[in-house]
């Protein structure tokens, strides 16, 4: 962490988390060296403490897919113009923000940059997929990703040039699709609360809010806030749509040929902007401990005539604490431990261990938890068990804080008035839809808002629809999002 | 390694390495299942084995340069043609092969796709780097690069999108960057070496060979079976040549105003190529133990009345080999023995397991090594000690005759004509060199070859250039190139 604990961080941050949400979350992600405006507009350079997190969260899930038989791949950035229009839907949801380069093929084919990887890969796959024994096939990228955005951009939540994991896979039977990306989700639901600490919905999209091409998007969607949901990660069954226009087929056990099913899934570093809006408090960062790249910081606290003594207890105490912890020890000449403190709450570490002269005395270290302040002086000999369930304790409250949240600002909505009257409170609104999109539409025209997810777990639907008041088909759940 | 196990491998090669080097190779890649042609011209897919690959050696390598302070990070593909331009050398270095976007910035600057990140990373360096306190600053990162290849493309050898690491550091003195750029270097030649199992040779490129822009370019070249000297990796010493033009000044001890000294250095997929071409023969792949992403592979051989005992037996061998090598069981069903013998030879994984009705009763295995064909009958006990034993002996018996096999193509040419010679006979030309840049373009003109590099380690120098018969300033080594 050489460079991290190099840069000189601001002593605080001039902007509220409860005031001016906005202008706290780009100073903070400045101020913590997340990452940084990059010459190019729309785009961020990634600064190593930023990258060290999206680093964190490759190093979890890319050993989970593994683990499940998914293996890594990686195709060409480049995709031929005429692939991309093969799937009409998807072809017509990315063309506004398909970036192209100025050399063309021997033809004279365009070349653009990867919005997305399906059409590519299902080229490949018609080459590489001949029978039953060639299934599944799941194959995952980590790679970049390309969208030339119009709307506005944000640091980490919407970038021109962002990265991301897209897994794509291919099956004989259209259940063990679904199985797949009911797993990738599952998966997701795993990492964002399980190590993110972060509460998430999951979900179906509408129609509208699908992904191009795909018959059904599944969603995990997270409330910021100011009230704005972000999308956290998606899984799309794309039942046959792909796999008939790039000619996938197989011959199958009973000899015939049949077209494969494909699922495909993905999430970006957008991840750690949520983890920033959700965690963050008027100190800076709060990182949850399951995905820290760093855990610990331990910072003496010199006393004149003691310093001898307290530098060598912090260094015992800092090799003890690497056998079993990912710390760092700020020995940094000329900087006061306030600044230090400072600093290292910029970062979000979990943990902070101060030494002074009552610990030497005592054998015994002081033990700061980042998110609620709480100091606690422990022997030595009790260290690695406390901090243990230090950090187990404060991922729950994380978690806990997170889930609360979400549910607090969640509410029901009998009619159309209910529903604009709560997303200007910042709310996210349950209603019932009778599932027209004249309604879906007719929300957004009012509200700005749209409609998040049909909830996959079972809800009560309310008995009318609160735009039209017709019967309600579903319960959905509705916001502005980023 | 699901995906590997299940595509089908062609029976054989048709090209022999010794025969037709060049068809062997596109034969070998495609038939190991290690790469595939995009439907984009010079591009590659890389599949899921040939990635694992590229993984390895990411996982052995960003270890290395993480224990010794090097931080990872991620910088815009993007670089604003005015960017590109304020090296002037490295832009006249970079200008045929950039590949510019169709988007532009507000004024109308143009975006090129990254060839090198040196000028988007030294233009965020300007802006990060204050004090000496900053220094040394030591950023990797792994990513895509672009480069539009005017000269035939070759999978994993010559793409215009390629995968690699970029490390690009700043510090304090010149001195202290001479030793990054030279740390680099040993660094390199580890992995090469005591990794791949690649001899190398190292040195320094000429004036004409530089990197474009840098004071001094260090070469790590290896001798391919066709003659030609293959680039594996390159550290550069760039002086102030970057950190003036682009201003990353910082406030010294004396607090005066200096630039800092830079480095950069980097490894390609280029090293996938390697190994095929070093190791492979007219079987297939053959991997280096050390950094072979499957080291095992268990084939049962079964007979009809002893089936359930051989599969028990496999079973158990197979589960006592898990714990601790990367080890494949091969029970596919309808396959015979000598199809999957086949199979993994192409694939080139360093030890086969047989288990027959004579392994089940004697309590033990037959063990086969890739590169020599060795077959050995061990008890289960000394399993494990036999195997740990064999794969160091194949990756020290791949080494030395990757070394011996170099040395023995290495000729001391005297004049011109001996220098044509052994440059015709798939040689390695070692002549003196008055250090003149018109005999080095004579060379070229004459023989297609090029000066590889001028060695670091010390050596005798003939007393007159090859070329000119005037008085030698340096040996060198010279032969044609990939």
């Amino acid at each position: 962490m050489s460079v991290v604990s190099k840069e000189r961080v601001s002593p605080g941050l001039k902007n509220k988390k409860g005031d001016n949400f906005s202008e706290w979350y780009n100073e903070l992600v400045i101020a913590a060296g997340l990452a940084d405006f990059a010459p190019i507009a729309g785009c961020m350079s990634i600064k190593p403490y930023g990258y060290s997190i999206w680093e964190s969260i490759q190093f979890y899930f890319d050993k989970k897919i593994k683990e499940t038989g998914h293996v890594n791949a990686y195709f060409p950035m480049f995709i031929p113009e005429s692939l991309l229009k093969k799937e009409a839907e998807h072809f017509s949801g990315f063309v506004p923000e398909v970036a192209m380069i100025d050399k063309k093929g021997e033809s004279g084919e365009r070349y653009a940059l990867r919005p997305t990887s399906e059409t590519i890969i299902c080229d490949s796959y018609s080459k590489w997929i001949r029978s039953w024994r060639d299934l599944p096939v799941k194959i995952n990228q980590w790679c970049n990703i390309v969208r030339w955005e119009t709307k506005a951009t944000r640091l980490f939540l919407r970038t021109r040039e962002f990265l991301w994991q897209e897994c794509h896979t291919a099956h004989r039977t259209h259940k063990e699709a679904e199985q797949e990306a009911f797993w990738a989700l599952n998966a997701y639901k795993d990492l964002m609360e399980n190590q993110l600490a972060i509460a998430v919905m999951v979900g179906e999209k509408t129609k509208k809010e699908r992904f191009a091409g795909a018959l059904k998007t599944f969603t995990l969607e997270s409330l910021m806030p100011d009230g704005k949901a972000l999308q956290m990660g998606t899984s799309h069954d794309m039942g046959q749509n792909f796999s008939r226009p790039f000619k996938i087929s197989f011959i199958d056990r009973d000899e015939k040929e049949k077209y494969v099913w494909q699922t495909s899934w993905g999430i970006t570093t957008r991840l750690i902007g949520a983890i920033i809006m959700v965690h963050g408090d008027d100190k800076g960062l709060v990182m949850p401990p399951r995905i820290a790249p760093l855990q610990i910081v331990v910072i003496p606290i010199p006393f004149e005539n003691e310093k001898k003594k307290i530098m060598s207890h912090t260094k015992k105490v800092t090799e003890k604490l690497n056998e079993d912890f990912m710390v760092k020890l700020d020995d940094r000449k000329g900087y006061s431990p306030g600044y230090k403190f400072n600093d290292w709450e910029m970062r979000g570490i979990p943990i902070r261990i101060e030494i002074g002269p009552r610990e030497v005395k005592e054998k015994s270290v002081l033990i700061a938890r980042r998110d609620n302040g709480e100091k606690k002086a422990v022997p030595m000999k009790a260290m690695k068990k406390t901090i243990e369930k230090t950090l187990e304790m404060m991922h729950k409250d994380m978690l806990k804080r997170s889930r609360e949240d979400m549910k607090n600002r969640i509410k029901d909505a009998k009619n159309f008035t209910e529903l604009e009257d709560a997303i200007r409170k910042k709310q996210m609104a349950r209603i019932g839809w009778c599932g027209d999109s004249v309604c879906e539409d007719k929300i957004q025209e009012g509200t700005a808002a749209t409609i998040r997810l049909i909830p996959l777990r079972k809800e009560s639907v309310p008995s009318k629809c609160a735009v039209c008041n017709k019967k309600a088909k579903h319960v959905v759940y509705i916001s502005r999002q980023y």
